[in-house]
């Protein structure tokens, strides 16, 4: 496995490869692997000759009082789960490396990004958007995996590629949670003890959601349902709760077609998201 | 030569060449094409194996007073000056080959675009940034032509290659004027044989800055000799005249470095552009 930090050594061992006729998969992230990345990479082991990691936190994603400057960061411990994962290549660049001093191009979306994650993040799309567009044109994979987890970004990133016409398959995977049912995620090494039992509120609510979501077709009632009982949870506020429509992020008041239920509440201070689809 | 009119056909055509490892050079076009044009797939025949040229009248880079409904527009002619010229692909896809119904990603850039023609034409290089992204991502050739007419276009599309690290070389050419000096354009058509006489004042004015800036430094002091000039013609009405950074397409205050004299001007109707480089 190599390490390299330059887009230039990324373009030519991908060139290198493509012309012997092996395809790429890439799973770009922000670091601090876990489980949910290593099935990232396990996917994209299963369906690739060859597979490149990124290993990058985007400063354009985060907003001014956002966690930029603390989000949690150890190379050494990423580089061993790529290596165990059969991972061929990390692309592990610096700031300096993306974004020229007068960088001022930007790829943003309108309707998909402005609900959900976007009303209290207004400019992190435009982020997740830009930077995944650099990296795919630095990387040009065949084939590029993202979690279920941030749902709202899957669908954004699947819009992106198909209206500008990027030549990629953008494959989703499923949540990958601790045993106890809280979805994996960098951002849970924020939580204090107490609030970590205290998350347990999210994947209980989207489990229930998703239980109501089988008889009761009317989406207002259910995300109401939902929100009652985060409620009962002291230590949590919501962000949001909401249900919409799995492939355009546009609330829906009926719970028809495939459709997601997805919310984002503050623990203490950290924000951590969860949802689910139904009718799949 | 080959007529397409769809993304798969070109994809499946440049796919095959590059398995042959041929090179693919690009000249994205509104049609309507003329010798200007000509040139592009001239310096595109000569640096590479193959040439594409694509005949598109971009509806998203119309602002709503704009002449998207008048632009002129003939494939019978334009597909045989392309087959003078050695093209081997047309891609002249409709606007929904292009734009799906629900389509709402964009390519922008702040700064470059702001100033010159970006004043008065506020989403222009929004809709120009962002279909020369998705035929890029289309065609996706090693080269891709532009003319120096079009300066801060030219401009633009450097950025925006640079800034997303789309592996393409922009090269940029020459202006191509008729023979009293009036750069080739397709809006030329527009001009009444009254019109016509007087649009000469663009060039000549052009010539009279660039002779100007051999001696004097001073931006503002060229500028203001242009503008004099161009005021001595009737049925000219200036848009802008400026003095930018060939690169930033900042104002500048010195003639120091790469610049661009570059001017917009209504005759009549009919808004005309034009520009020169200075200190090369």
């Amino acid at each position: 496995m190599k390490i390299v930090g330059t887009v230039k050594e990324v373009r030519e061992q991908v060139k290198e490869w493509k012309k012997q006729g092996l395809s790429v998969g890439f799973v770009p992230t922000m670091g601090y692997l876990h489980e949910g990345h290593k099935s990232l990479m396990d996917a994209a082991r299963k369906g690739n000759d060859k597979v490149v990691v990124s290993i990058f936190v985007n400063p354009m994603q985060f907003g001014p009082t956002e966690d930029l400057a603390t989000y949690p960061r150890d190379l050494d411990h990423d580089a061993a789960l790529c290596e165990s994962a059969g991972v061929d290549l990390i692309f592990h660049p610096e700031a300096e490396e993306m974004y020229e001093k007068d960088f001022c191009s930007f790829v943003d979306m309108t309707g998909l990004t402005e609900g959900l994650c976007g009303k209290t993040r207004p400019i992190h799309f435009r982020g997740v958007c830009t930077v995944v567009n650099k990296l795919f044109n630095i990387v040009t994979p065949d084939h590029a995996y993202f979690g279920q987890k941030d749902g709202q970004q899957l669908a954004v990133i699947k819009r992106m590629v198909r209206d500008l016409n990027m030549d990629i398959e953008i494959v989703g995977c499923p949540i990958v949670r601790e045993e106890d049912g809280l979805a994996k995620s960098s951002r849970n090494t924020y939580l204090s003890s107490e609030e970590r039992k205290a998350a347990l509120i999210l994947s209980k609510t989207v489990a229930l959601g998703k239980e109501l979501a089988k008889t009761e077709k009317d989406a207002n009632k259910v995300v109401e349902a939902m929100k009652k009982n985060i409620e009962t949870e002291p230590l949590a506020k919501i962000d949001y709760v909401e249900a919409v429509d799995a492939l355009s992020m546009a609330p829906v008041e009926k719970l028809e077609g495939t459709c997601m239920l997805a919310m984002a509440v503050y623990i203490g201070k950290t924000r951590l998201i969860d949802n689910t689809l139904i009718n799949e």
